[in-house]
């Protein structure tokens, strides 16, 4: 995918739900500066509301359709504002399994208007297969004891401290959601079976010694659906760091009845055995523990606890940050 | 994929490199019932030569182009037969990366003559996503320590010898030539990795209780470009029994320089360990031992060694037959 030219227009839809705007949301958060504003009914993400004539003239350039809905198909109501966003100059990213350039009205206006649409969901060219081939520079991915345990977001709070501290660093997006926040990035679950290693050597590709790709996980090993996506990203990634990732509280695999999430322990050890096959020096870096369930006061005890039985930071990404992790790793680099 | 109509005319090409024939020699080798002839130029799978005209009046339903060749492509000089088959009432099944129905004088052959056209590649449904919810009857997997060690022929030769214990059985095909042989099947490394698993569990369905599917296994854990595949399929598979395939004296993982192969017990350990995500009750039930670089005494001393250290049968599917599983396993059938 080439990358998204910034400042965005969030096109937040005419829903009520507040799901259906969650890439949107995350857009939002994690890159407030590329966002100029929204456009859309009742929701609001707290951004200036303008037109997509308002929002081409104050200077966005890519106009977002961050929408998820059943179908994965462009609503009747969501075409107007597309067009007003084509005609007024803008690029179109979409999200959507249904592709931008297979809606005719949306095809023609955007060749009229010669601007570019991006589909996220589908990836321009096949990826190379695998190589297993060791890459200069360092890398650190975020593995997880279930889907939904808060890899994204983990990977990118450890990029911002990172940051902080100086590091060089950048954030590799394997999902939907991520790749809109980075403006790039590789749908892994979406490539061919044949092409995960490799789709995420490509993602992540040789770079100076001291940088570091802070790739997004996928699934799990334990996810009796998913985990050969997560195996393939593991391989792939040949990881430096892993950052296992875990909701405190959940006790079954989301979505799959009569399979328990795993240890801690377990799932620690199945990543970093497996992970040895293209890294043979992979550690495990930090625990990101998911604290929602929890009073902050409890998250402190229990991160100390797993901190302490693991010998590695073990953070809260919202409630605490990544700084012990990013302070760590800043401190290996001296 | 539609089942393939036999009997079949087998299409040989004009190549005179035997490895391009590689999936009519495999059909020829494993359903010889269902091969009525050959047509082609100088190779020779010793079946009766026939034209396609000759070929459609001695009974031929289907004309199978298992030819493989550097791009995936219809060769100018294949679509001169392909017509005649099609002119003469034969469906046309294809293992080609381009689609039949993408080339335009086959494609209008094909609707003017009413015949149907087999893309073996292409699956034509999206597969449901993974469940690992437990199906009823057995099932059997080959696993391997890399690729191109005789998964899909082990299969096959499980599944002759348990035919000839009577056990009902059927053959899952999850590649290119084990399709063309089943005459259907799902090419696993070439479906979107969300539905690695759920595509293996389709594959598969639920049985009655004492049937066995023999599954081809793809890959190997171990490979760092493959091993996704080769998890999805081992937790789609859900397998009672795993029969796990090497080649004597493979030290060195194909096309991978720096990947050695993995040791048997590594590898079986390894397999075993995760396949019991799907299902606990998994074994090792047999080694498969590809003997072609030693001798057959070597090759039998070779196997008794591995027999008595694994507590399990191990054979050569080609110097042995598999008849010392098919036996083992008719016997916990009594």
């Amino acid at each position: 995918m080439a990358a998204l030219s910034p400042p965005y227009l969030l096109f937040l839809g005419d829903s009520d739900n507040p799901l259906s705007i969650k890439i949107a949301r995350g857009l939002a958060h994690w890159r407030p500066e590329l966002c100029i504003g929204e456009t859309g009914g009742e929701l609001s993400l707290g951004l200036k509301k303008m037109t997509p004539a308002q929002g081409a003239r104050a200077g966005a350039k890519t106009f977002i359709v961050g929408l998820a809905n059943g179908g994965g198909y462009f609503e009747p109501s969501w075409v107007g504002p597309i067009i007003a966003a084509i005609e007024a100059g803008m690029d179109i990213a979409s999200g959507m399994h249904q592709k931008l350039s297979d809606h005719k009205e949306i095809r023609q206006a955007a060749q009229k208007h010669n601007v570019s649409l991006h589909d996220i969901r589908h990836t321009a060219a096949a990826p190379p297969l695998g190589t297993g081939v060791p890459r200069s520079g360092k890398r650190l991915l975020t593995v997880g004891t279930d889907c939904s345990v808060g890899k994204m977001y983990t990977a990118l709070a450890i990029e911002k401290a990172m940051k902080q501290e100086r590091l060089d660093v950048d954030f590799r997006a394997t999902g939907q959601t991520g790749i809109f926040i980075a403006g790039g990035g590789i749908p892994v679950d979406a490539v061919i079976a044949d092409f995960i290693a490799g789709a995420v050597e490509q993602l992540s590709p040789p770079a100076d010694p001291g940088h570091w790709d802070v790739i997004e996980g996928q699934g799990s090993l334990f996810n009796p659906a998913f985990a050969g996506v997560s195996l393939g990203l593991l391989h792939g990634a040949q990881a430096d760091i892993l950052v296992m990732c875990h909701e405190a509280g959940r006790t079954q695999v989301k979505d799959m009845p009569g399979f328990p999430v795993p240890t801690l322990k377990d799932c620690i050890d199945t990543n970093l055995h497996l992970a040895r096959l293209t890294n043979p020096a992979v550690k495990l870096g930090a625990i990101a523990l998911n604290c929602r369930v929890l009073g902050a006061e409890r998250a402190d005890k229990h991160c100390a606890a797993l901190s302490e039985q693991f010998a590695v930071p073990c953070f809260d990404p919202l409630l605490h940050g990544a700084g012990a992790l990013a302070e760590s790793l800043a401190g290996k680099e001296e």
